[in-house]
């Protein structure tokens, strides 16, 4: 595998270690996934997209998809869905590869389609009524160019190994994700400059993701924290993982997650760009954002938040709400349309944006600046007027060939939920919604992962495709080790309850096996098959620490005289025994049973001593 | 008001303290409702429910209803819901009452209406069809005796002080409250053995309510551990609390939890019963049940779980699940059933047993023993077979004037939950549904507080009344006092959340309060109105400690320089004092306002340094 020299050894402050090793009774196992075409010759474009040193570099025939394989005490062992690169491969931190050189350029090794022409064979033409600064793409040529994105190659009918490693990784046909991805139901976030990545897709036709979002702030945290995090956080199933550093070393820290990152990373680029001008919205140029986004392009981000949908004559609707604009992005934007008095460059330069990402196969995240800060505040007009643009953009980028998906709320009641998902259905040709939450209430600081993960489940249930993540210390404070944990598990929670709602093909499969290794008191099992085996463990062992207990046919919940499952076990054991398990047998009344039942021991009833 | 005697002075393991003291930024209040006619004569009918002392003491004119007052920085407070009894109103632990003695016995210095007729004017005959063996009103004497349940006095149109105290309350009109009772969609638990009890209604057209289990097992805890659990449970927000001892001194430290709790206590009766018979399910018989649940019902015991719907013929059902029969009482009726080959003595003898409930205005939990434990088992034969009998009791003990709620699930993935709660309503004439969670994955074992949250919140809005809470503990161990409050919290968020679906009239004031304080960086009014002062508290002051930072203009997450909130003030403050708070003024293009802006020294930006 290709590996590259890197700028990351010369930075200040080298990241020395990151969470290491194998996962409660885990192994790390790759399936290999042929690539059709392979040995053909080596693609110039995608030598384009790679260094020197990559583009002669052998092409690959094959691709490792990775999965987490859980061992079980009865022999059989569950895949599981792996986010978490070769980091939980590693038997300890001493093994992991080199940070500052970075994970392999793996994806560089692929063979990738020639590009297509910008509008594919199913480009769209934006129907949307344009205002007087609309930046329509017919204002703009488009369709002359040839480019490399998953949108553009879909559309064309090409698939991309990137569409086969998700396939794979989903347990799904091929041309179901390319149909989608075609669609613009589905994303490949993949920038050909972060070839470190495993490909991995976001669309209700799939299992929903997580992100996780990480980055130091003006007040706290080093880069060596936020490495460790990004690890930490794809240990535990982020799907992909947001920078959203504010604070000093941006630059330098976003090149070490970068490298080191086997998810899709997301920025907010407006972030970066308010630090260039010492914090002063105002003093924002487009240029200088522009070349933000190039910066970050060029170092691999694979998606990118852009608040373009906050223009001009939405602001006063906001000024009317209990809490205004809550979104950093979309306030420094109000901020800059009020203090210029005019209409947002984000909208103005869409389509120059457009042609940057497209460059890269860059994903857009269209950012809702003017998503609800509070219940009271839900579906209001501010919210939903911003969102019909961002269905106005989407129509921009896809006409670009760039990959979109519309992010979402922020706070939104129980029964307002659904709503949101079907107007961004509409409004925005289906693309994949990606929201935060929502919190299903104000009131509980210190808690909203979990009023938040309410309204995530909800949302996800309706069709959002993937959720980002609130910790506990929402609205409070910066996330630690801990809180980024809880927030991932917590977010896990939410899209496997969503995906199981949805009848999603395999997401019972692991349901079912937990719970048989809970009624078989498989209790190693049941801690195995947990999404968090060692908090699990631990809880278990708080009330009965002794290693007998890990086989007893009981818990400290009943004790070994009341247990259910104990009992229930017994019935089913008996019933089937005596031809009592079905109803008809019950109903004939076999009186006699009784007596035999009686006679075989009571093995209904449990020794009072166990193990 | 009135004392009494105790026999707890006298039990070997005396209960030495518990939390008291108040709320962050929080002082008890009550307001005073009047009692129309008390100063009429003694009513004899309260002097049987109470002890001889009682019967000579003065009738109350008022009752004192129970506020928790949230006092605001601004010089505004917030009254909330109290649930916390007298002893967030104590300064300290050393002002509490004698624990010993117990709490005041205040309801039986009420005076309540004179006994009605059992079935009142507005009792229902019996529709279900009968078996061999029904427990049908028709062939029991009903309609002849007087009884004295808040059932059969709503049916009379008689209202109660206790109709009148949860009306306070709920902040509705008490004919609300009384029609809702007499047409079984509400219950109010409150046995007149109990009458330290402050009344609470239960019924989906008031506030979702919340239940804590607490009870010792046989592994562990102790008495003074069971007490200090029900205190802090209700602190935090527990409206009701299940003592589900099953090990040593049930008795006892039932007696110590009743005489100390200002809110209604469950339990399940068949727990004490097997302890009586060394723990196996074969030696019950009616007898040695009927006794216990009269032994409890002269305690005070407010409402019993009786898993009276698990009949003989169902057994079967369940021995095909993935997990069987995972409740303990419907385990155990099963084995009792199957050992005997007999219906259940509680099916067969259901009349006998609302004779002795309807005597003490005992309210039936009627319990779900075939409930799903598993996504697996979610909604199959065995769980709505057995709702459909809970349906044909509800309708026997409603012609005996008893008070019935309905026990739910479980496991049930989100697209089945909405089911539960309309087969309910249709098959137990929507009588008050009380649900465990229901959790909505079996993977997150750990963490089954948020994966029942998710269920738990869904299931509240399609109607459910009240909410069982699960902890972090559950299926691993038995919770201790942090998973009791992280339980109690998550579920008043989901209740509460469910409120707000259910557009719930006084919901949102508390939402709209926090949010508003949040927006006007009145910090320790957010704390102060969170549902857990102390841990929004303690989050803030983990990242940014200083005293300052109390008042500060901004939070740890952005930093002061790109606050969205203070940002969003001061484009609000700029917009109304420069006309441009209408979409109208903004597109109008006054052009010249943003030099202006920029002329008022950007107060869009925060100042680098702020306090």
């Amino acid at each position: 595998m290709a590996t590259h020299d890197s700028a990351l050894a010369h930075t200040s402050t080298p990241v020395e270690t990151v969470t290491c090793g194998p996962i409660y009774s885990s192994t790390k196992a790759y399936r290999s996934v042929d690539i059709p075409g392979a040995d053909a010759t080596t693609s110039g474009a995608d030598a384009t997209a790679s260094g020197p040193a990559d583009a002669a570099s052998e092409r690959a025939t094959t691709m490792q998809v990775p999965v987490r394989r859980i061992n079980l005490t009865d022999g059989t062992s569950f895949d599981a869905y792996d986010t978490s690169g070769p980091y939980t491969g590693y038997a300890t931190a001493a093994e992991c590869h080199d940070l500052a050189l970075g994970l392999p350029r793996t994806r560089n090794d692929w063979t990738h389609p020639e590009p297509v022409p910008v509008s594919g064979n199913g480009a769209e033409t934006s129907s949307s009524s344009s205002s007087s600064s609309s930046p329509s793409a017919r204002t703009h040529q488009v369709g002359t160019d040839q480019i490399r994105t998953q949108l553009a190659w879909a559309r064309a009918g090409l698939v991309t190994p990137e569409m086969r490693f998700v396939a794979a990784r989903e347990g799904v046909d091929v041309e179901v994700v390319r149909a989608e991805v075609a669609a613009g139901r589905a994303v490949i976030p993949a920038n050909h400059r972060h070839p470190e990545s495993e490909p991995m897709i976001i669309g209700k036709r799939f299992a929903t993701k997580i992100n996780a979002n990480i980055g130091n702030s003006a007040v706290t945290s080093s880069i060596a924290e936020e490495v460790e995090k990004m690890v930490w956080a794809i240990r535990w199933g982020a799907d992909t993982i947001m920078d959203l550093s504010t604070g000093a070393d941006i630059h330098a820290t976003r090149e070490w997650i970068l490298r080191n990152s086997p998810v899709p990373v997301g920025t907010v680029p407006i972030y970066q760009a308010l630090e260039k001008v010492g914090g002063d919205p105002a003093k924002l140029t487009w240029e200088l954002y522009r070349d933000t986004v190039i910066e970050q392009c060029e170092q691999g981000v694979d998606y990118m938040t852009v608040h373009a949908g906050v223009l001009l004559r939405y602001v006063p609707l906001a000024a009317k709400r209990v809490t205004g604009i809550v979104s950093r992005g979309g306030s420094i934007m109000a901020a800059w349309c009020l203090a210029h008095h005019r209409e947002s460059f984000l909208y103005t330069h869409f389509a120059e944006l457009c042609e940057i990402l497209a460059g890269y196969d860059v994903t857009f995240s269209l950012g809702d600046g003017l998503r609800p800060g509070s219940i009271a505040d839900a579906n209001d007009e501010a919210q939903f007027a911003e969102l019909r643009t961002l269905g106005e953009l989407t129509r921009v980028a896809k006409a670009h060939g760039v990959q979109v998906m519309i992010e979402g709320p922020g706070h939104v009641p129980m029964d307002k939920i659904v709503e949101n998902v079907r107007l961004e259905e509409q409004w925005c040709d289906e693309a994949p919604f990606y929201t935060l939450g929502p919190l299903a209430t104000d009131i509980a600081p210190g808690y909203d992962h979990i009023t938040s993960a309410i309204g995530a489940a909800r949302i996800a249930e309706a069709g959002t495709a993937m959720l980002c993540y609130v910790t506990p210390k929402e609205h409070l404070g910066l996330p630690n080790r801990d809180d980024v944990k809880t927030g991932v598990i917590t977010y896990k929670i939410a899209a496997h309850s969503a995906d199981l709602a949805k009848g999603h093909p395999r997401a019972q499969e692991r349901d079912d096996a937990l719970s048989t290794a809970r009624f078989e008191f498989r209790w190693r099992d049941q801690f195995a098959l947990s999404l968090d085996p060692d908090t699990a463990r631990e809880f278990h062992d708080e009330t009965l620490p002794a290693e007998p207990a890990k086989t007893a046919h009981f818990c400290s919940m009943c004790g070994p005289k009341f247990c259910s499952m104990r009992i229930s076990q017994d019935i089913r054991d008996y019933a089937a025994e005596h031809g009592l398990d079905t109803v008809e047998a019950i109903e004939a009344g076999m009186a006699e049973k009784s007596t035999e039942f009686a006679d075989a021991g009571g093995r209904v009833y449990l020794p009072i001593s166990t193990n």
